[in-house]
């Protein structure tokens, strides 16, 4: 019955078609060339690492694509069991026709070239795009991205600002900032001069949110012009700051941030919870972790004072998700946004889903992100997402609750797609 | 085979009449006169407003009932995916004969007027008591509450004691102290006195429970007399108290109740880990949060000075339970109770059920209470816990352990019943 | 169906036999001789206390087994809903041919008479080795343990480090080193070289790990030998040490026993999370409990600094298995290891080997141990994980993911054994 059930839900939330609200997808080259660039994501180096693998075997200088995938094959066997691996699976299985239940030393080649040859097809990103069924990417800009040569439609701006906030003490990042903006900051209000450039540049350009990633110990609070001015000076003279200073800075930046998403009416993803560098000699992209010991009560200056601002907001640990419900449920300018990281496996994905639909508005709800670096990663993520959240449905709202089928999809689709529509503004 | 089984172990368990050991029931209007007064409860009133409808709507000072219904009802549809609306339509359902399975702009007024008539009825209180087979209903009592007016055997005196422990420094507090006890606190002594005598006039009207509700960052100590006289004497001077001063006041206050109860033979309801007016915006009512940061080890003197005094203890971070289950465990003096508030939602209250089930004596386990304003609110509440124990004894006990359906029906009733008659006194 | 794919997996993984790579087992008297070894186990007897059961009951100076048990017996009727007490079923019903499923003051005498016999038998503690399949049992060992008159190839030695760490303070600590070492420290130099002794001495015996359990708020770094001098002189001349240098003497102790593991390849498990002595009046061994504030963020700078030494890692606090899991994922030196303690009950068991499953290489899983103090209880503790891990096999692997039983069930075997083999070390 419920196997049965939750097929019948599960058939039209997957023919829906798709908005990816948070990717990292470079819009220039957003499909795989080789298999490398899929084996190369992050989750299966760090995996295959944590594993065994030295890192210096994939990140050798000058090795071919090929030889990268050769050298991370054997490791494959390790973590069979993973949710990751069971990606990497069914996107070899649907893009290119592979048949076997496991990647291995014996088959791994002839994959390799026959992946090679889909993915030299002209129309390859195309045809991932259809496959999957996406409408709409949204990315994670540089802010001094010129966002040129993409269909800004089909590929959304997204402002990042995690330098603007954390990195501004490095040269290269100020350098950047004062080439894209024509501004040298030397006080609060050139600062915010500056990077309210860069938010009409991506206003011109389609931006659909400011988003920014935030250690466990951040904790947001309007800094004064006047407390700004001296340390935006230090940091732009080149000198060094102290970690109060430091903290001064980050959240004059963040809470202009805020500012100007009123004044452009952005909503600010708020990705919470991640420390940086955890694990000095992890492969590339792969020595961050966290700490669970953070609260959304940290952002309660920022909450009350940004009510016109919508926070889509993330969390890492998934001992997060009660406060983020709850959140959601009290603040009106809080939603639930999709499942982040570490969080982005099926068991925790399917308990911070029952607790949302349980308990936040269904409007509040948007469901899901593939985070992917490379398009053919939306597939079977947001299959693992549709499946789960079509057993939730089944479960909780069709037997649990005698709603109709029909209504358990509705609601599904809602979450699927329907929200993200209505928070991050109307397809055109 | 299972759902009948569940089924099998749900029907004794909801036949069952009931004390619901802790709401906020005003005894001498206990029964909702509008459906303003069911749809007014804070959980509708906040969920609406989290979607969208401004407070103003419906803190409008003069609307009528009706209006305010009126007013709400076109969000429900935001919100019909929470177990909050759930409990809505349930009640609708069983006491005013709603057919529909949506509460809309369509139906509502019939719905409003007819349900009217049947509150109108001169025992609509008796009704809906009967109707949810309530034997007792424990209050949440202001300390200076003259507790007449009403039959106390039925609903059952608890002194809430927030103020005393958190308020002293408003003078309106103080006052009403003073007014209710006759005594103006100049030190340590004083203080104890008035509290004593709240003690004995509540004693006298049959209390059963003191109770009180906690931030995540209090940790009670033993403060000495000594210590509490110079604070003591200055707020009731009138004297603005420090953060430190405030800290000694409330840990003075909090330690002479736990002492008093041993003295008055009582249990001490903690309910652990409130932040009050994290959204200064809120509606009524619906102006808290939490902050999953907190543990039961700052806790560790009270439990380890008080082994006379029974506690019930509610968490309000799902994060906590574990601890709270494992502190059950150790301490002869901490038991279970209920699941609050963020907490009282099915995801939460199964696993809660299921790890306290596993590892607490079964008979320190007071498993709900409803927290209700307004009675009709036990029905759907108790339904939706009932539901949760009947899986969780049907998958656990019965299918996992073997038990006879007998012996998990009567784990059920200990817990759902049984040992709330045991731990705050026999039913008279 | 389900429920038959549950039983086609479980089979094999309960006819495997076992290594148990944490126990309290001692060596020369490793099975029970009367039901009070049993009953006496402190999960029971911390339950009793905690329902009621007067400490001095079964503490009382020299009552008898049999007068203890009888004790006990009638406060089980208390506890019959907890995993615990299905363990002491299963262990009756399996070693003593009990047949009731209850333990009550009616049977009670006769089971205690009945076991007695079986368990004077001479060959009772090979019976009970055979009946449960176990290959090898790791000891957890004083480190001043002669290590003498057992087959260190079946109880596995295992160097326990809590006194070296935490407990240099207590003469009596002091003196037992320096009469296992001949040393007598009197700076960091000869500390060290006191505790390569015995590294020495247990690698001479086959020790297979170095193991310690934490507390909360203990983070480990490195202390410089300069700064270590003057704290070890001052605590080996008896002095009293401040808070601060215990904290330096905590850490350089712990260090060295990192730099050890490095040298004699030893994996050092990490047992984190608990606080000793939070009841002070509990039961023998029934004092301690925990605060879910910790995270592994703590460790940083161990998992660092020692990427040659394996880190099998124990979390009290099921709040902190999600960053076992994603500090598993990311360090290679990291493994997750078992249930430990308050998280041993099947709720959070199931939950954490999901997480595990999903998002762990397979070969960085140590499923499980026991933890017991008397043999009896592994066969329990086991067969309630073994069960676990086929349901979520069958439910996430099979059924969720479509592999082969065969695949599953090695999957399972590598979780439940292979991996204690490959990590600690080939079974000789």
């Amino acid at each position: 019955m419920t196997q049965s059930l939750i097929a019948e839900i599960f058939e039209p939330l997957q023919s829906m078609r798709l908005i990816d609200p948070h990717t990292h997808i470079n819009p220039l080259q957003a499909a795989s060339s080789t298999l490398a660039d899929i084996l190369g994501y992050h989750y299966y180096t760090e995996l295959a690492h944590s594993a065994g693998m030295p890192k210096v075997r994939i990140e050798e200088p000058g090795i071919s694509p090929k030889e990268k995938v050769g050298r991370l094959v054997p490791w494959l066997a390790t973590i069979e069991n993973t949710a990751q691996y069971s990606w990497l699976l069914e996107m070899c299985q649907v893009f290119f026709d592979f048949k076997d239940d496991r990647i291995t030393e014996a088959n791994w080649e002839s994959l390799y070239d026959y992946s090679l040859k889909k993915m030299q097809a002209a129309d390859w990103e195309q045809t991932v795009l259809e496959r999957t069924g996406l409408d709409q990417v949204y990315l994670t800009n540089d802010f001094d991205d010129p966002l040129i040569g993409f269909d800004t439609r089909k590929y959304v701006p997204c402002l990042r600002t995690d330098e603007l906030v954390f990195h501004l003490t490095q040269p290269v990042v100020r350098e950047r900032l004062q080439k894209a903006t024509g501004v040298n900051p030397g006080n609060s209000g050139s600062l915010k001069r500056a990077i309210g450039i860069l938010f009409d540049h991506f206003k011109k350009h389609g931006v659909r949110a400011c988003a920014i990633s935030l250690p466990p110990d951040f904790s947001p609070t309007m800094i004064t012009a006047t407390a700004a001015d001296g340390v935006v000076a230090k940091v732009f003279s080149g000198l060094e700051l102290t970690t109060d200073e430091l903290s001064v800075l980050s959240r004059f930046v963040f809470w202009s941030l805020a500012e100007f998403c009123v004044e452009h009416r952005l909503p600010f993803d708020l990705m919470i919870g991640v420390n940086r560098r955890v694990y000095e000699d992890g492969v590339f992209q792969g020595l961050d972790l966290f700490d669970n010991r953070v609260s959304l009560i940290q952002y309660k200056a920022l909450f009350n004072a940004f009510p016109q601002v919508v926070f889509p907001v993330s969390v890492l640990s998934e001992t997060s998700n009660q406060e983020l419900v709850s959140y959601s449920w009290i603040f009106p300018n809080v939603v639930t946004c999709g499942h982040w990281w570490y969080s982005n496996i099926p068991v925790y994905i399917e308990r911070d889903t029952r607790a949302r639909l349980q308990a936040v508005p269904q409007t509040k709800q948007i469901g899901y992100y593939s985070d992917m670096y490379k398009l053919e990663f939306a597939l079977p993520k947001f299959a693992m997402y549709r499946r789960i959240l079509a057993k939730v449905l089944a479960e909780d709202f069709v037997a649990g609750r005698r709603w109709s089928v029909a209504k358990a999809v509705s609601l599904g689709k809602n979450v699927l797609r329907g929200n993200v529509e209505a928070i991050f503004g109307k397809y055109e």
